[in-house]
């Protein structure tokens, strides 16, 4: 197959978060210095205030919007589940596959390019790219994917963070010029944040998946602050905002995490018949349909495998 | 969790062929090398003849065989199929995967490594892991996973073959001081044949897989020679052999594929209700539930493909 004439999509997940965009951003930039056909970046849904934030600090334009993937060529970054992909992804031409979750549902007729590691960022995998080709990312791709391991790992803080994130986020700076890593990422966070000024259903929906476990559907939504008053006030605007709305997610069961980047914890609230039970199973305490995890920040590694489990 | 006091074993597919037999012992001997756990190549099922010389020419120990993966944490290399892999592979630990073939329905609670590419054979990957890592395979490992390229690129006459193929098949003869790579492959064919000698079901076996296309599942067989007249016999008693047998293989169509080497073609015997016009559609000629498929020679990017379509 030819495909000089082609166009060729990179796309994250649904309720893209940074790294969904940066890594399609910057894994299109990489394939285009190879330059065998025309990789554009695009996106599944709106961008997040981080993001934006990212976006501009980099002088980057926004993806554009790929909310229909019937009858595209696309290359999946940073997930590989159906239910988190465009719409219509059965009917696109998948032809590669970068993602740092665990194995999901896609299958191709064909042999293609899928490459998965165990590791904190997509972002990190798409730099290994230009590693392994010699090459190095221009400053503002460099931006975005630094940008984006900062943002996956918590700035290092994640049990997700390996060696190889953190070695990327460091020479990855250097070529962005940011030099103090951690003040940048406060700064990044912070302009994620201001939550308060927020409506519940957007924050519910900023970094929202769905997964399937056995015959149960459910949904794990996922917020971060360095700000304790602020989760504080949010739980309980949250915890409504489920109760109130619970019918209208299509699902079997809502999760939503509160985490704490500083004392390095998580909130779980849970709505929706049995899910107290299967959050209680799965992590071993729960009252009033919530619970305090200490230590836990990662929804992939520390949430998912653990109610997968607790509801197979 | 710690995998220091662990076995892991690494293994191919079922009715393994010689890439998923030294891809396995090949990824053990690299892992090993890394050493934070205990890495044993297994197998499938049994050797076949062509394997069987590969590994009395090089020297190496015939893998353990591992035909129940219940409890096992395991590597998966040449293929990502349930269908395909050891039986219970549901109840196993996947921890990688290496694969060349399309993407499959294998999935995972946890991110995991797993590592696909639109190339000729899966040892061309582990030789990449080496080279990745600036080692240099052994003499014997060298031997092997030259000899899987050479057999699933039908030594570089296949359309999968690619020039990381030739590349890794090349440096790799060289370590393991195979002179010329063309009279060593025709002596390993030579090795993989005699099929004259053998029983119909044996060679029906011998390279098998099964797979599924929308409610329909079907099996596909693959033997090589470089001899048409003793392909042209054992057409004769393929057909025979799986018309009456067709009820025991329990799928719901049959294919074999006789394919000439040297003539770079394949005849392909249909066998099942409504095979043949499946085979018809997919390839646009058929007579007598028999076609002859010139320029076609992997069943992996010139018959599933195809195949599959034509029935979902």
């Amino acid at each position: 197959m030819s495909t000089s004439d082609k166009t060729i999509y990179v796309v994250g997940h649904k309720n893209p978060d940074t790294d969904s965009i940066c890594s399609a951003i910057g894994y299109a930039a990489f394939k285009n210095t190879i330059g065998d056909a025309a990789y554009v970046p695009g996106r599944a849904g709106n961008l997040n205030p981080e993001t934006q934030f990212v976006l501009d600090r980099f002088h980057t334009e926004v993806p554009q919007l790929l909310s229909d993937a019937a009858g595209q060529t696309v290359i999946l970054v940073d997930h590989n589940e159906t239910a988190q992909a465009a719409d219509n992804i059965a009917d696109a031409s998948i032809v590669e596959i970068l993602d740092h979750h665990k194995i999901g549902d896609i299958q191709t007729s064909e042999p293609i390019y899928f490459r998965a590691m165990p590791i904190g960022c997509t972002a990190t995998i798409v730099f290994l790219h230009y590693q392994e080709a010699k090459k190095t990312p221009e400053k503002n791709i460099a931006g975005l994917l630094c940008s984006a391991i900062l943002s996956d790992t918590l700035a290092f803080r994640s049990p997700t963070c390996t060696g190889q994130d953190r070695e990327a986020a460091e020479k990855l700076a250097e070529i962005a010029g940011i030099d103090d890593i951690q003040a940048y990422a406060k700064e990044m966070f912070k302009a994620g944040s201001d939550l308060l000024e927020k409506d519940p259903h957007d924050i519910f929906y900023m970094d929202f998946k769905k997964f399937t476990a056995g015959s149960t559907t459910f949904g794990v939504g996922q917020v971060t602050s360095m700000d304790a008053d602020e989760l504080a006030e949010l739980k309980k605007r949250m915890s409504a905002y489920m109760n109130d709305t619970f019918s209208e997610h299509g699902v079997d069961m809502l999760f939503f995490m509160l985490t704490d980047i500083l004392d390095e914890s998580t909130d779980l609230i849970c709505a929706g018949e049995g899910a107290s039970e299967a959050a209680s199973r799965a992590f071993h305490s729960a009252e009033d349909g919530r619970m305090y995890l200490k230590g836990c920040v990662s929804r992939k590694k520390q949430i998912i495998p653990q109610l997968t489990e607790a509801l197979s």
